[in-house]
């Protein structure tokens, strides 16, 4: 009893100090002041080094080695197997290495923002040479896998291997590309449809909070910031902050972005709290939670049952200037395929491009096959060849992601997971719920709301992705259902 | 050299780790959702209790043994004993009190937060009283003194005994009430002079950051935000965080605040942060940090010659509001002696007695001769004796400041030591600047800026509180130039 007092008590601290990080990160992107930067970088790495130590203690390697399956009930053991596992991966990257990289990103994350609001790449280069050196020195210390790729990959989702999501990815971009053809053939995909206009930021922000709220966001235990690069992060599940960015010229951005981020903050919310510092409080992949994001914002949030709800309400938020927008025409430019540069603004057809662009990207980087400096070339030739455009400067290339200055190499892929298990769970949801489009045309969410949270929020991570997806579909993680969702939905938007 | 590498680099990380608590704390006030504050509490109780381990771990108690003045140069050689001091006091108090009062403090903040707004002191007792026996707990682990209040003075004000502060007090008090009274005698003392109006807060706040900017407050490493109780948190010195609060109808409050708060900011920006980690990079005391706040907020921006260059400014912000107000009526306003239930609304000459009653009623607590339950009776009575009125509740009585729910006992009495440490340095500023008051009239704040950074911020800690004033002034600690400056100042105002 004594070592699994011991076992329990150094699990919280170390998930408390690790949502400290959380927390800094969070700060540094929304509050800080810029010239903190230098500081924070230290405590980043200050604390990293702690949490390293505590990892790596004499002591709870010990604990763990006599905790057993068969001394324990199921979600201890899950619990005990989750921090074995961490420990083992932490036994095996030095401190000193930890420190570094946690230290590096930190400064990295600030000369990426220079760098592209400066489209200044060659500036940032040694920055993301030496952050590639470290995670490749990261991998090989870890050494879980023959592949380099897959002990990063592993770190985001975990089961995940490099080689099925390319054979998946392989089977997607011919797919897409296809679509994106016949999308492109359609007569109404000429038109011109352009929402821009004048949406005061303010005003902006409370339509967004009212959609957040009726999704069943709390706002007791959250809050909505501004960041170049929206995201959420779950401090803890009644601590949950979410960003995005406003533009008065148009609202779609910020909007979507709020209910994308919210999707990811319902899932942190949705976790157990009292089971906070065991795997049952925690999201089972970043693909999973990816999956909750996409499914709010496309498969929901783009979707005619929606807007049939929430029209007429955005109409009168924003007095004037959607009149000449039918409901139909509405749809159509929320949901217009175009090629663009950027990830974050492109449509679900080409989304996956962009995505299968930086996974192959990634993996040559890591694999040794491609080096920093050609990363801008092959950019470009990469999104001539997948999307027929090319960016007209780093900024809207290679530059536009923060992800790899943070040190953020194998969560790429995630993002188009998600949009895989997304249609998926979508397709489960609609056979336990046959009048969801129905709920969701007066407005009702929380019945969705309710089954997320029963399905997939509240058990936390008893299960890896393809668990889940096997328990809630009966079958492992397939293409098909979202090139199905894609099919349908621009058939009948574009009468293909 | 391995010793000194070792002892370095401890320094280091202790100083960041603190830093991260000082970030979760403002934090806490100024962004978190309420929701939060059970994890809150979490966390800070974890990264205390790291900070506790690190600090009290005999690898570094046996390092600084062998670390002597002989040895080291003497910037170097202050920095180990300042270490020295800090690990001595943590050996004697037990991780698990530390573990607790991170804790508890950290949930009696909520409490004290829905306390005020509810008044409802009973509902509040229980964590105070809580509070209050871990303080005494903690005080007699520390047993640095005979008096058991002394050992909780010392943390924020090294070197004071509550012998001598309350000698300096009992001479205070009664001179004090006689310039109180002589101000009640004067016929200009029965004007009515109420300022409120319509004051939107966009414009205060943006008046507030330029009268902040003429200061020599860095933005780049500085932000100001909201928080029910205004203060100033200094991560680093490059990164600076002020709060305040607005009230549309007057400007006044979050004027001052901001002016107080970033008084305290200039000295957290002045520290050198090439010496971070090291007390060369820390301020001397709290009532030398107290002292900027006050010679900001009252010693000039009080001022004639501060208002002859802002109060046109300030009636363009405002326009229409302030016509009916000549510059002399206005400084009548300003500085208009009136008691107050409310400490952080006093007047200069009032609000010392806030202090000498919380002093009073804090040693009492500590000492054991005073309990929890009695305080709104003894606070209420104090009132009526020294201040000749009563708060009309509790809210408006002993729930009013966050201290104590902070667990912030011995904090109090620095607010006034801050006071005439301020006279002391702005008579010596004045020596050195003797065209100072004609700068202030053309709005130039930075001759005194840089005053205060050469002799007070820049130097940081290598002395303490009594040490600086005796180097800047020859003399030590007094009441007669807060006396004097007082008396100059409201018999002009008042013809007394």
């Amino acid at each position: 009893m004594k070592v699994l007092d011991f076992y329990r008590k150094r699990s919280g601290e170390l998930a408390h100090l690790k949502s400290v990080l959380a927390g800094l990160a969070w700060d540094q992107e929304v509050m800080m002041p810029r010239a903190g930067a230098e500081h924070r970088a230290r405590q980043r790495a200050a604390l990293a080094e702690v949490v390293h130590e505590k990892l790596t203690d004499p002591a709870l390697v010990d604990a763990l080695e006599t905790l057993l399956p068969e001394t324990l009930e199921p979600r201890g053991w899950a619990g005990v197997r989750e921090l074995k596992r961490q420990v083992e991966k932490a036994v095996r990257v030095p401190k000193s290495l930890v420190a570094e990289l946690a230290s590096v990103t930190a400064l990295a994350y600030e000369q990426w923002v220079r760098a592209r609001a400066e489209n200044d790449f060659p500036g940032f280069a040694p920055w993301l040479r030496r952050i590639v050196e470290l995670k490749r020195r990261e991998a090989d210390c870890l050494n879980l896998f023959a592949l380099r790729y897959d002990s990063l990959l592993d770190e985001f989702e975990l089961g995940a291997r490099a080689s099925w999501i390319g054979d998946s990815f392989s089977v997607l971009r011919p797919a897409l590309t296809r679509l994106l053809e016949r999308i492109d053939g359609a007569s109404a995909s000429g038109e011109k449809l352009v929402l821009d206009g004048d949406y005061p930021t303010e005003e902006q922000r409370s339509f967004g909070m009212e959609v957040l709220s009726a999704m069943g966001f709390d706002w007791s235990a959250g809050r909505v910031d501004i960041s170049p690069h929206p995201f959420c992060v779950g401090i803890s599940p009644r601590d949950v902050r979410l960003t995005t960015r406003y533009t008065d010229r148009n609202f779609t951005r910020a909007l979507f972005g709020m209910i994308h981020e919210a999707g990811h903050g319902l899932y942190e919310q949705g976790l157990d709290a009292e089971e906070y510092g065991l795997p049952t409080c925690e999201a089972v992949s970043l693909g999973i939670h990816e999956s909750q994001s996409r499914l709010w914002e496309n498969q929901v949030a783009r979707s005619r049952p929606f807007w049939t709800h929430w029209y007429p309400r955005l109409k009168e938020v924003f007095p004037g200037r959607l009149d000449h927008f039918s409901l139909d025409r509405f749809l159509l430019a929320i949901n217009r395929v175009e090629p663009t540069p950027i990830r974050v603004e492109a449509d679900e057809v080409t989304y996956g491009l962009h995505i299968i662009l930086r996974f192959e990207i990634e993996c040559d980087l890591i694999g040794d096959r491609l080096d920093v400096e050609s990363l801008p070339e092959v950019w470009s030739r990469k999104m001539e060849e997948y999307l027929g455009i090319r960016p007209r400067n780093d900024t809207e290339g290679v530059l536009q992601d923060t992800h790899w200055s943070q040190g953020l190499v194998g969560y790429f892929p995630t993002y188009l997971l998600g949009n895989l298990y997304a249609a998926q769970l979508m397709d489960r949801a609609r056979e336990d719920l046959p009048r969801m489009d129905e709920s969701l045309a007066r407005g009702e969410m929380s019945e969705l709301t309710g089954w997320l949270r029963d399905h997939v929020h509240r058990p936390g991570r008893t299960e890896d992705a393809d668990g889940l997806i096997r328990r809630l579909t009966g079958e492992p993680m397939r293409t098909e259902p979202f090139l199905n969702y894609l099919d349908v939905k621009y058939s009948e938007l574009y009468g293909l």
